[in-house]
């Protein structure tokens, strides 16, 4: 989907607050250049692609191509720590895939870029609710067939912390599905908080999945931007789960078997899927 | 106050939502037209200020000279007819003159500039709960005996609505101080919903004070951009009543006997002024 104007003030306000939060300097100037950029801006573009235009411009002027590097591990690290116990409580839920899909998309919240205003408090309710957490949109058994029938399955990665709660849904579907060859792909480039290479091998990814990065700095995944062995994976996967909004804004409209799996965060993506605000779904767009 | 960069999420975000109310067409060419002029953003600027071009370009786009017109007159008339009985109540008060003021205040609240979400539900409640409402800053004593000795009084207004809530503490100043010669003054010209010339006169504001206009088109009372006449008047005051943020943002380090009548509406200003969100203020900024 195309960006909305009403995405606008939102990322101003991530500018901003990446701004303070990196301890940039000159921040009059990165914003001055991050104003000349939008004045011609291609509002034909997703708000992924702007969002890893703008950060390439903090991160050249903080001259720092990782800025959120140490907040990734923190929230790797909290999450490592729990993943024994969130994969007990999905052992022993009445239907462990649908649990597993819940965490993962409850995972989702974990989102520190700040254009979404949750704190760590607020993840843990969540986690801690799970049992009143349904699914507004669930294609769930569409998702369990497509996986059966298939070869390959690439898993479009989102945040840090998350991808722990990924992992845990890799493994169960690795159960279920033993000859499924999985790909889980991860952003080319640090971008806000968004996990990257680094992370996946750091929360051992690889033991179920081969981890590549799509070789492109934007938010989520562009595919005009994507590297060339990237978008071979992407064009002979059979199933696509694309985690989390960026995923979404920029594969909303691909012809390609994908599923969605995401926590609606704001009112533009809620009115484009059609659902209320802080909905979490598992949804597939009919091609 | 000069702008502080956390302002310029809310002034992107009451660019979009004005253009969405005034049923602007061509947006994007506004939104590049706006973000071209903040790419050189002098941040010496006050925030009024910024908003007072911003807006300018709006009413040019959209070939319209005055877009919240009948917002403007609906918000007038709705406080016209309580103003009876918001008189009753202030009169039957056991400190008549701090009531006054506390409406005063809360009508402050009648802010539909898009920046502030405040409903017409918020701003009844408010009202409705005038008891409770207590001043955090309170230099009514003060005011007071500024007034009495006073022979010039200078009012600057700020939004339709609030102007009825206006009205009614200017009422008891005359009452109080019947040889105090009062100027209410309105914004030049027509700046999102605030007060103009119009507004001053269609509540009759003449019966008890002198009104003016600003001269200028910014939110605020910007004094390298006032008319002569304004400037004079201003220069002239032995006491100025000062409404609102924007009234606050544009004159908070003049050197001037000033007395700041506002709901603190936002983390920026209550950080300025020393005080939490949402505080109710009537304080003397010494010199």
């Amino acid at each position: 989907m195309k960006i909305r104007d009403y995405c606008l003030p939102c990322l101003v306000n991530q500018v901003v607050k990446v701004a303070h939060m990196s301890h940039a300097q000159n921040k009059e100037e990165l914003y001055h250049q991050v104003f000349d950029y939008l004045s011609s801006l291609d509002f034909e573009l997703t708000n992924p692609e702007i969002i890893g235009q703008t950060f390439q411009m903090l991160k050249k002027h903080i001259h720092n191509n990782d800025p959120y590097k140490e907040i990734r591990r923190y929230y790797n690290d909290l999450f490592l720590q729990q993943q024994d116990y969130f994969r007990d409580l999905i052992e022993k839920a009445d239907d462990f895939f649908e649990m597993a899909i819940r965490y993962a998309i409850i995972g989702n919240i974990i989102d520190f870029s700040p254009m979404h205003n949750h704190d760590i408090n607020d993840v843990m309710k969540y986690f801690k609710n799970i049992e009143n957490q349904r699914l507004t949109l669930n294609d769930i058994e569409k998702l369990k067939d497509d996986l059966k029938n298939a070869k390959t399955l690439l898993y479009l990665g989102d945040n840090c912390g998350e991808i722990c709660l990924d992992y845990l849904l890799i493994e169960k579907i690795k159960q279920m599905y033993p000859d499924l060859m999985i790909y889980f792909a991860t952003r080319g480039e640090a971008v806000v908080n968004d996990s990257i290479l680094e992370d996946a091998y750091y929360v051992h990814m690889d033991r179920y999945a081969t981890i590549i990065d799509n070789g492109d700095y934007s938010l989520g995944t562009i595919l005009h931007r994507v590297s060339p062995k990237f978008l071979d994976i992407y064009h002979q996967a059979d199933v696509i789960i694309a985690k989390g909004q960026a995923n979404y804004e920029s594969l909303s409209e691909e012809v390609k078997n994908i599923y969605f799996l995401l926590m609606v965060k704001c009112h533009v993506i809620a009115d484009d899927i059609g659902v209320d605000e802080k909905s979490l779904v598992c949804f597939h767009r009919e091609e």
